[in-house]
C-alpha cells in the first residue's frame, strides 16, 4: 500500500483525499490543515487523520478535533506528498519534503519552474518515474492537454487557438467577482494556458485569451484547432473523442446546453460531491470549417485534476504503468468511456 | 426638416428617438406605442407625441397620456420610419410602410431577408439611397463590421474567428438567464452572426462562436483576425482602430479591464443613459501572432446602433454624403475620435 499524506485541505485536497481513500493500493495516512473549520469537522467524520503545523494547534484548542501531530509528522510517515496548499504556498514546503526525502506532487497553480516536469497522465505519465518534485497541471491546462493529445495523435494538430471563459470563483467562495461583468483576465494575450500545455507538450502552439465572468461552476472553451490532417469530418473528431479517456461526450439533442445542464448531469451520475471528472465536449458543436475544428469544451475546475493527481502518485513511484492506473483510477471514480 | 416616426419604443427606439430629437436636420414627429409605462410618461414628459394602435387606445383610458392618433396615423405623416419594434415584428408592419410609400429602417433582430440592404454607416451608406426598406444590422454585427472593414481598408483580411460571450439579459428585462451558467447560443457553429457580417461584407469569411453568460452591459468579442499583409505590428493596428470612427480605444493602463470599467467609462463621460456607441477596444490586448490579429472588444448592446440608426435616415433619402452625415451624428451624441 501506497501511504500517501495530502498537505491541504482546499478544494482539490479534499477530493484527492477521498479517492486516494478508496484506491485499492492506496492508504491515506493523514491530511495537513490549519484552520478547524466544517471541512476539519467531515474530514474527522470520515475517519481521516488530521495533522497541523504547531503554530496552529492553539487554534484548535476547545474544538473537538484532535491533531494527531505536526504536518511534519505526517510528512515523515508518508511515500509520497500531494501537495494541495494554495497556489505560490508550496513553495515554501517544497524544501521540508526535499529534506525527508519524499516525492511530491504539487498543484497548477505553483509555477512550472517549482517542478521537474509538468504532468497529464495520458500525455506524460511514463515521465514521472522517479522525479522527486512534479506539477499536476491546471484545470484548464489539463482540459487542453486531454483533448490536443487525442487531436494530435489522430489528425495532427497545427495551431491552436482557445478562448476560456473562466468562472469568476468556485462555490464556497463568495466574496469574489465580478458580478455583472466581463474581466478580462488578463487584458494582454495570450493568457498563460497556451504557454502552460506547451510545458507538458513542447511541441504545440496554443494561443489562448481569457476573461472571467460571473459563474461558479466550469471554464467554457471555445477551441479552434488547425489540423494537418486533411478531409477530417466532424464525425471522425467525434469519434475520436469518444475513443478518448476522460472525455464525454455530451449532446444539445439531449438537452445539455449549458455549463449548468452539464453540472446537473454529474448529479444525475450521483459523483462524489457532484464532481465532473471529464472534459465535458459539446458533439453536436463539433465543426470543421477550412481544415480547423471548433468546438466547445467545459472544464470543472474543482475535479478535473483529481484523477491526474491519483496518477501521478503512482507514476512518480513506478508501481504501475499509465494503463493499469488510469483503468483502476477511472474505475474508482466511474469514470466510464476508454479506461485509458 | 426630415420627418421621422418612431414605431416601437423599447431598448432602441427610445434612444434613436432622444438622438433624432437632437439633429439639426430631423424632427421627431411622434412614437408607436402600444403600452402605457414608466417610459411612455417619459416619453410625453419629453413633448413626444406618442401614437398607440387603435387596438390599443383602451389601455391608455383612465392614464394622463393622450394618444395623437393611431400609428397609422404617424406613418402617414412620416417621411421616414425607424421600425424599432420587437423583433419579427416590424416584418409585419413592413406592408404598411410599402403601402404608404414610407422608406423604413429595421433592426438586426429581424431576417436579413425582410430588406433591400443590411446596413453599416462606414461600409455602405452610399448604397442605401432611394433603398425604401434598409435593416440596420445586430449590435454585434455592427461592431464586427466597424472593426474589420477598418482592419481590412488598411492590411486586408483574410478570415476572421470570434468569439462572443454575450449579455444574458438587458438591465431592463430581469425575467431572463442564464444566472450562475455559460449556455452555448447555439451550441452549433456557426452562430448567426459570422454570416450576417456576410450579409453587410459579401467579401469577408468570419466563422463565429457564441455564448450567453451572467452580465447585463456589453458582449464581450474575441477576435482572432488573419492578416493578408505582412509585418503587421500591434501599433500599427493600434494606430488604425485611433483612425476608425466609431471606435475608442481602452486600455488596462487607464483603469478599464473588464466590461464593467467600460460602461463606467460611458458614465464619467456623461453620455446620455450612459451609452457607449462605439465599439470599446482593448489596446493592450492587440497581439499579432503568425499574421493573426489578436484582441478583445466590447459592444453596448443597447446603444451601438444608435449611430447607424440615424445615418441610415439620411442614407435612404440621400440628403448629405456619408462624411457629412456621420460627422452630424457623431457630434451630436459626442462620439470623439475621427468624425467619419
Amino acid at each position: 500500500m501506497i501511504k500517501v499524506a495530502i498537505n491541504g485541505y482546499g478544494v482539490i485536497g479534499r477530493r484527492v483525499a477521498d479517492i486516494v481513500s478508496i484506491q485499492p493500493d492506496m492508504q491515506l495516512i493523514g491530511i495537513g490543515k490549519t484552520r478547524p473549520d466544517y471541512k476539519a469537522d467531515i474530514a474527522v467524520q470520515k475517519g481521516y487523520h488530521l495533522y497541523i503545523p504547531e503554530e496552529y494547534h492553539k487554534d484548535f484548542a476547545g474544538t473537538k478535533i484532535k491533531p494527531q501531530g505536526t504536518t511534519y509528522d505526517l510528512i515523515k510517515s508518508a511515500d509520497v506528498i500531494v501537495d494541495a496548499t494554495p497556489g505560490n504556498i508550496g513553495i515554501k514546503n517544497k524544501d521540508i519534503y526535499k529534506e525527508l526525502g519524499k516525492p511530491a506532487l504539487f498543484q497548477g497553480g505553483e509555477s512550472d519552474e517549482i517542478a521537474e516536469m509538468s504532468f497529464v497522465a495520458q500525455v506524460n505519465y511514463d515521465d514521472a518515474k522517479g522525479k522527486q518534485v512534479v506539477r499536476v497541471v491546471s484545470c484548464n491546462t489539463t482540459g487542453l492537454c486531454r483533448a490536443l493529445k487525442s487531436l494530435d495523435d489522430a489528425f495532427g494538430v497545427g495551431k491552436t487557438r482557445a478562448v476560456i471563459a473562466r468562472r469568476a470563483t468556485d462555490p464556497d467562495d463568495p466574496k469574489k467577482g465580478p458580478i455583472d461583468s466581463v474581466a478580462l483576465d488578463p487584458v494582454t494575450i495570450p493568457s498563460h494556458h497556451g504557454p502552460d500545455v506547451e510545458t507538458v507538450m513542447p511541441h504545440m502552439n496554443v494561443v489562448t485569451m481569457a476573461m472571467k465572468i460571473p459563474t461558479t461552476h466550469m471554464h467554457l472553451h471555445s477551441l479552434i484547432v488547425s489540423l494537418k490532417g486533411t478531409g477530417v469530418t466532424p464525425e471522425m473528431i467525434a469519434n475520436t473523442f469518444a475513443e478518448t479517456p476522460r472525455v464525454t461526450l455530451v449532446s444539445s439533442k439531449n438537452g445539455i446546453k449549458s455549463t449548468a445542464h452539464a453540472m446537473d448531469y454529474a448529479r444525475e451520475l450521483g459523483r462524489n460531491r457532484s464532481d465532473m471528472y471529464e472534459n465535458v465536449i459539446w458533439e453536436d458543436s463539433i465543426t470543421v470549417n477550412d481544415n480547423e475544428a471548433y468546438f466547445f469544451m467545459g472544464v470543472h475546475q474543482e475535479s478535473i485534476v483529481v484523477p491526474e493527481n491519483i496518477d501521478a502518485i503512482r507514476a512518480v513511484l513506478g508501481t504501475c504503468s499509465r494503463d493499469e492506473s488510469m483503468k483502476t483510477t477511472n474505475k474508482t471514480l466511474s469514470i466510464s468511456g476508454p479506461p485509458n
